[in-house]
């Protein structure tokens, strides 16, 4: 059977069901944001971790080494406070091809030192090794939650309202105009390359010196204007604030995770593992200016881009009713809908009164692989 | 600066040198077998990462991935027995081309849950992705030890025994074996496709047949009386049997660490981190009889293959002499030297009485990237 036909969660649901848990220390395995563990402290233990590899994950063309570092730890310290935890420590292996220097691995390290000190979280270990190939990066989490207090993405009830964190669509806006840059550059570079073989080979030298010359001012585009959505693709920042926010606030979301495969998708996790459907509405979701400037430019539906881009490492969470008022007075925090029985279904009300149905059309590591 | 210049020890020293940490609950970071920390249980908690790249850690030519899944999980439970601790959760994550079907996956989560199994660890989460190459495996685990029976690298004394469980350099030896057999396969079918591209050209469907038939015969080499080697190169058994016979002898080590990269690094470790000496005697050194009579064969020291080899996953550890008696009536312990001054340097006392100052020669990962 081909793996793309289960697709990434089919695949790991297909490979760990049946696990039989054998400790009483595990109480959470395989299906939430993080593993959680009960090592007989006041507080519980949560671990993540993540894969990320060249070409797949991340593109070196226009991905600058600080920044996969500086991203690379926050998408796992995120999935730690999707679980309403605290990040603790945090393990570091890399796969590196002869092409890496030192520096470059330093460049990594700094990246992956910055998120961790805005976060503080603890590197306490990892490996370095050759690789055949191109850059493979493997982080590993450690973090803790009050017994109390962790949040699954199985406890939303039906009539709980549905919130999100800052904006939606950004980060994915950001990759659009990242790639359709690259593909520019390597059109223009293209061009440019078969000219001066043709110089070359008439022996111009003038000409030659010309071309060489534009072929060296062709790989600076012009990003004004579109400054936060390529630092939403590059730079994530895992919502550390938030999580302080709805604690000084006494506020304990009966569900959460974070947004990372985008929030059609997440909250169809959310539905499922709750049991509950739920509807949202287009009018509410979160968008920053930028974004839907880029997604008209680009011929976009910014709604779809919101829904389905993934990567903004915001938190959706579902409270009570009863806490609507305290949510407000969270600043960052947008109320989208609200969660009903799961024979309702999952919905997406449009600003015309139409309703679409909910469908994970989020980004699917393994379908072109 | 080119990485192979540093090394794999020196450089996540140099990647990690001056990280502070930031978590009362990190109790030990980088430079032993586990991180350590405190979250407040009866017992501290452990955590080991390792990553396997393909072409790198492994060769699918002879490696089935059942057993490639098996020693991955393997490696690693064994650095948390190392520390004198019992593995509780495993997260795994896959990175797979193309290649690769889910009953390829099935075969290498079948090795991992049955090394699981044996050691009583939990699958706890993970990830599976796309690669755009080869195969990768990235693997952390999850322990526990009480406070007070965590064993360190820095722990030795000076006049401690040091010991070593089970036999070494077999493993090393079964890669030798299995890459000699895959270079005179490769010879030998180079040579028959040679010979059948040649009866093509000519017509001579006769011949044809006969190469073909004997093209297909050739996978077969024979490991009779070498099947103890290949096992422990393809199938190494983490010591949880020590640890456990360990602690109903109520013996704790002053030092401890498992042996993967040789016993000569391995002792270099912990008299570093121990600041300590050693003296270790080569007739002392535990040998199987299908290692020494490969290695006479091959033509290699078979001293050099114990001390260099790595991977054979044993445990290396230190003890007061007073408990001497005590760890005699534990099988499959072996007293190999005692702990001396720093000043007094590391050395191997040879059969002849010379004595050789101890080399760190084992497996460097990033030397031949």
């Amino acid at each position: 059977m081909e793996i793309a036909e289960l697709g990434e969660f089919g695949l790991i649901r297909h490979l760990t069901e049946n696990i039989e848990i054998k400790n009483r220390e595990t109480v959470k395995g395989v299906g939430d944001d993080c593993a959680v563990m009960d090592y007989g402290g006041e507080r519980v233990v949560l671990m993540t971790t993540d894969l990320l590899l060249e070409g797949v994950h991340f593109d070196l063309q226009y991905v600058p080494l600080k920044h996969l570092g500086y991203k690379a730890a926050m998408v796992n310290l995120s999935d730690i406070y999707a679980m309403n935890g605290r990040p603790r420590q945090m393990t570091v292996s890399l796969g590196v091809s002869k092409r890496f220097s030192v520096e470059d691995l330093e460049e990594i390290y700094a990246g992956l030192r910055l998120a961790c000190d805005s976060c503080q979280c603890d590197i306490v270990g990892g490996d370095t090794s050759a690789s055949m190939t191109g850059l493979t990066i493997s982080i590993t989490v450690i973090g803790d939650a009050a017994r109390d207090k962790v949040v699954y993405r199985s406890g939303a009830k039906e009539n709980d309202i549905i919130c999100v964190t800052g904006d939606l669509g950004a980060a994915y806006m950001g990759l659009q105009l990242l790639e359709r840059e690259k593909g520019i550059y390597y059109e223009q570079s293209r061009e440019l390359q078969q000219k001066i073989a043709e110089a070359k080979e008439s022996g111009d030298s003038q000409k030659l010196s010309t071309l060489n010359a534009q072929l060296s001012t062709i790989a600076t585009p012009d990003f004004t204007g579109r400054e936060y959505l390529l630092e939403r693709q590059l730079k994530p920042e895992a919502r550390k604030d938030i999580i302080e926010a709805l604690a000084a606030a006494g506020i304990v979301p009966t569900a959460m995770m974070d947004i990372s495969d985008g929030l059609s998708s997440e909250l169809m996790h959310i539905c499922k593992q709750s049991n509950v459907g739920c509807r949202v509405y287009e009018e509410r979701i979160p968008l920053d200016y930028q974004t839907a400037a880029a997604a008209e430019e680009m011929n976009l539906n910014v709604t779809t881009c919101a829904m389905n881009g993934g990567e903004d490492y915001e938190l959706l969470f579902t409270l009570p009713l009863s806490q609507n008022d305290a949510i407000q007075a969270v600043p960052g925090v947008k109320t989208i809908g609200y969660i009903t029985r799961a024979e309702a279904g999952q919905w997406l009300v449009c600003r015309d009164g139409t309703e679409m149905e909910l469908k994970a059309q989020g980004w699917n590591p393994l379908k072109n692989s």
